[in-house]
């Protein structure tokens, strides 16, 4: 009788995907995975040291593919996958490394989430984000052939033939700073090590970044939003998506100007203007990432990959760039495309090997900051027409949904964050961040940041207020309006009867706070001229979310989502009371965070989203508000508070029941 | 009647290279070569400005091809290929710009040499070189599309597409320092620039290295030795292949230790050896570069390729790796591939974007100057069974012929290069570098570096003898042991009857230049531990030589190369008298001077050789002489002068008759 010589196959099937198919007895569990596309992690590749593939057998009757799963249909653990439980007792019970057991019989194999190479992440915030984990570093542990007399082989030659047997990867460059520690590492690893391959760019092969002496694991990224005022950074576990550590700090080039065009301006006008922006901002992305990593316990040099967002001037200044193109039409870009350089030319002191990447821009005054805030929020696959703003120095806009989205910048100026507002300041301990105005008496009352009570429950002496943030000033004007004490032009009405009111020759101001209430001993005031740049600002973005809300064809947005730090302190209804963005259920009006950081890290961790951004970046049309004909008249009529009832429907029974209480207290009064 | 709709087609017949082809009417002689495969030179890609394509139209009948070529079938010059003529009038009566000019009947066409993109080039040498010049850097002129206001692409983007449009280079990558000055460049440039791409190796994508405004022609190399004692540099235009400027210094490792056993403990028992040793060099090289643009005429910044060769110690050294694998067993290289690096990692100070490229090496003892040699004279290509002899303080032996080759390496010392010996020095000013002993009174005459005529056609202060150098030695020994002063194991004839021998306890010591003689009114003399020196050393070449001849399965070699600049100056007749290397025809030695610098400068100017180099590295077998069992008594048996007369056979008639002459002096003296 003739034997049939062809070897026995069994039905092996992955859960939670489902997947599965005959598989020839003997071979690994994560070798059938990999012929089958099922991803299961591993850094070892097989090696049995790592554990990162450890899968749960699923013993029973599974009808649903007509078979019985047994724990005897696997190879039974050979002495090192023993030796590796030993340490790992109770977990043994009902795990095995799919490196090592056989298939034998048929079997269902559940891959727990942690042993999955691409896990799905949920970020919870206002809007739900997901997404999936595959940063473009991964780490290989390899043993390598030790060099012999007479071998003809280098150690990069013998290192390059372990990582194709052992994780398939062929075709491999490798970092001249990889290079030059190469042999020492792999004498101290005793011929085993950890090899870092970075493969973010499908213009350029993987490459070896870093070379570890023997098993390690740990992969930590960097995310940092470049702002024209703060910059802020998350330190991230590129494999577990964890955020490890958050610092921000003030953007040194400040010094250099406020905004974006006295950055430009000082560039031009100064020889080493640039560089010496450059320098500023590289040292303290640098030292910011030094105490990131001093909080998450790590050295700078365990960070190996970085990506940056910013505006499309921040993101010229930190590449040394000089943004004077940015100041005048046409608006030209250096380059739009996604970039990604060698960490160490751009100056940033983490690992020597590692890269940089940098998100696109969409056009010259929408930069790689608005791209991370699509890939947070993802408006343009969605039904709901939404409307994002993202608030800084420099307002950036969205307009659309799935079918089209549309994108603008608007200046606004740094009168949000506290600046040339006479008291104004950033939000920090001690700034005023809520104002409420009683409208008979038309006092006010407030709170600092870094107390829990509210100014008039406090004694004087412990309110200790320094000034007034972006959040205050908009409660402030919003009270200021709705009590009567300025009118809808913003002007003060100088025969308002509060004690609080002080008109001064044909303008006037209005005490915050007192004296006794301040730590400096002196009054916080608010002034017609810092009332006047509020407006100006909240004109600004207004009339750009309405310009594009026109160009999209839409009256009115479905959502509207309050993005950038600031954003999520602001008081929705108060804001929708001063006009500072169209008119929208209130109900609908979310302040996300800091969206841009958030898109930061969700591009940090996935290289498919980093695609998507370079794609999306390309389809969003830009709308240069700049060359608008007649965007300076729709801003003069903007500055108004709120500048037309009628296209606020929402804000009925807002406004207009203050303003009756307001003018029956004029008249009991008169 | 019906007309034919196809256009009609002409044939087009390009000289030297014989291609033809129909084409169709209309259609430009640069569009019809490219499609023919023949290779016609053009900087701006067809816009009538570089002239670099200029051809000259062969009127007449060409039976051969069975048409009448005349200049009517070429279309007129335009307006601009005749703007491009008034200023070259000249050239004009027999040139066409072949961008311009348009078939409109049959033609033969003449490329001429300086029209052809790849050139061959010959080298005059002792042996000929002949090679095509296809440097890895190109210039690409090209004219790019203004930024637009509303336009949403950025410069990179829009000189990307003038790049495809004009030239077809598609794929490119920037580099980060190009892409910093790209906006000022096209402005500087008036939307006009000259892109430098560099297409160094098959891994990487082509990158444009470098962008300079206007229209620019010149790319300049450096091609750079880098030995154990001495760096030695040839700048290079790499369209011509001339050698515009040479410059060499000591290699200031110097300092650190005169061998490579002495750099490789120094860096073992330093902590900041290698780092050191890593700066000197670099800065060295540097420095190289600087004074070798200088000389001609241009800046560092206009170099824009650099290949590097060295021995493997000299290499690890200037990439900054500790060569500490390299002092022991078994000498493990951190890789044998050929390495590009950016010339700005590496720490070279010359333009920003320009890469180093560093020949491969063979074995740990056998690098990157050896394939330089092997790429200069193509032992592996010829009949002729050779022996090439790389003297420095290291040396590289070759033996073999296209079937097999071999290659050794045996630690000299640095006594050829003056090291190491009482009054040695390099072959500069002052050294003594021939020597003549008279048989029969057994004094000296000898010549200086920088005099025409011999000691004894001078006055004794005129001569000013500073030292000895490699080659004064060499023909030292071998005249003392010509006429009898040393015997055939080295040692000084103790009753020598000379006036410039002076027996000291049981040695002895020769003077070579009288203390009037010197400029430093010293006298200058020879040892029997220099003479020591000296037969170390060249039976460590010959022992290696004789080895490698062993295991090629030959007796006797037919051609002999003396390589190094050391090798340049040697008496080749002297040399084997003193048995520097095996027994050949003296008319078959050749001294081929620096032949490691010129593979240098003929890698740095063809990619092909490069490629080749990669190649032939791996194929070359090597044999690790230290592991030799006997190698240690070969060396021991191979130190006397020279050694075993009967394996010299072309020595008789040399030797044998002076030692007669000697003889009889004694005879008549006893």
């Amino acid at each position: 009788m003739a034997i049939d010589p062809s070897p026995q196959k069994f039905m092996v099937v992955f859960q939670p995907s489902g997947r599965h198919a005959y598989v020839t007895a003997g071979q690994t569990l994560l070798t059938a995975a990999r012929d089958m596309g099922v991803e299961i992690e591993s850094i070892c590749g097989g090696q049995q040291t790592c554990g990162k593939c450890k899968v749960v057998p699923d013993v029973g009757d599974h009808p649903k593919y007509g078979i019985a799963s047994k724990l005897e249909h696997l190879s039974p653990p050979d002495v090192e996958e023993q030796n590796y439980w030993t340490k790992r007792r109770r977990e043994a019970r009902q795990y095995r490394l799919s490196c090592a057991a056989c298939v034998q019989g048929d079997v269902v194999i559940n891959v727990p989430e942690e042993s999955q190479a691409r896990k799905q992440i949920v970020r919870k915030s206002a809007t739900t984000r997901q997404f999936t984990i595959d940063p473009v570093v991964r780490q290989y542990f390899v043993k390598v052939k030790p060099a012999e007399l007479g071998g003809r082989q280098g150690d990069w030659e013998r290192l390059q033939a372990s990582l194709a047997n052992t994780h398939h990867l062929t075709n491999l460059r490798l970092d001249y700073f990889a290079l030059r520690d190469l042999q020492a590492i792999l004498r101290q690893g005793q011929w085993e090590v950890t090899v870092t391959v970075w493969q973010g760019s499908p213009e350029n092969k993987p490459e070896v970044i870093r070379i570890q002496p023997g098993y390690q694991e740990g992969l930590y990224g960097m995310a940092i939003d470049v702002g024209t005022t703060t910059v802020a950074g998350h330190l991230v576990d590129l494999q577990s998506g964890q955020i490890l550590a958050t610092e921000s700090m003030m953007n040194p080039q400040t010094t250099y100007g406020e905004d974006l065009m006295s950055r430009i301006s000082y560039g031009m006008l100064n020889v080493d203007g640039v560089a010496k922006m450059h320098t500023a901002i590289i040292e303290a992305l640098s030292t910011l990432i030094a105490r990131a990593a001093r909080s998450a316990k790590l050295k700078p040099t365990d960070i190996i990959d970085v990506l940056l967002v910013g505006n499309t001037v921040m993101i010229d200044l930190l590449l040394g760039i000089n943004p004077v193109e940015l100041g005048g039409a046409p608006f030209a870009l250096a380059t739009h495309a996604p970039q990604d350089f060698k960490a160490r030319d751009v100056g940033l002191k983490i690992q020597a090997g590692a890269y940089v990447h940098i998100l696109p821009a969409e056009a010259g005054h929408v930069g790689a900051d608005n791209v991370a805030v699509i890939m947070a929020e993802l408006p343009h696959t969605q039904e709901d027409m939404v409307l994002i703003v993202d608030i800084g120095t420099n307002a950036e806009i969205l307009v659309g949904n799935k079918e089209r989205l549309l994108s603008a910048s608007s200046p606004t100026g740094p009168a949000f964050e506290g600046g040339e507002i006479s008291h104004g300041m950033r939000a920090a301990p001690g700034a005023i961040e809520k104002v409420r105005i009683d409208p008979v008496r038309l006092t006010p009352r407030f709170r600092v940041i870094g107390q829990e009570r509210w100014s008039d429950e406090l004694a004087a002496e412990e309110i200790k207020a320094a000034g007034i943030c972006g959040s205050g000033i908009i409660d402030l004007v919003a009270e200021l309006f709705a009590v009567g004490i300025i009118d809808a032009g913003g002007k003060f009405v100088l025969d308002t009867p509060s004690p609080n009111f002080r008109p001064t020759a044909q303008v006037g101001e209005y005490v915050v706070a007192t004296a006794m209430q301040t730590s400096s001993g002196r009054e916080i005031i608010i002034t017609q001229q810092d009332i006047r740049a509020i407006q100006f600002a909240k004109s600004a973005l207004y009339t750009g979310a309405k310009l594009l809300m026109e160009r999209r064809g839409i009256k009115q947005v479905d959502r509207v989502l309050l993005a950038g730090g600031f954003g999520s302190y602001i008081d929705k209804q108060r804001a929708m009371m001063i006009g500072l963005f169209p008119d929208c259920d209130l109900e609908h009006v979310y302040a996300v965070g800091n969206s841009a950081g958030d898109g930061a890290v969700i591009c940090l961790l996935s290289r498919e989203r980093r695609q998507h951004a370079k794609e999306i970046a390309r389809q969003i049309e830009y709308i240069e508000t700049a060359i608008e004909p007649n965007f300076q008249d729709r801003f003069v009529n903007a500055l108004g508070l709120p500048h037309n009832r009628d296209e606020f429907p929402h804000l009925k029974g807002l406004i207009p029941a203050i303003t009756t209480e307001r003018k029956e207290r004029r008249r009991v009064k008169a």
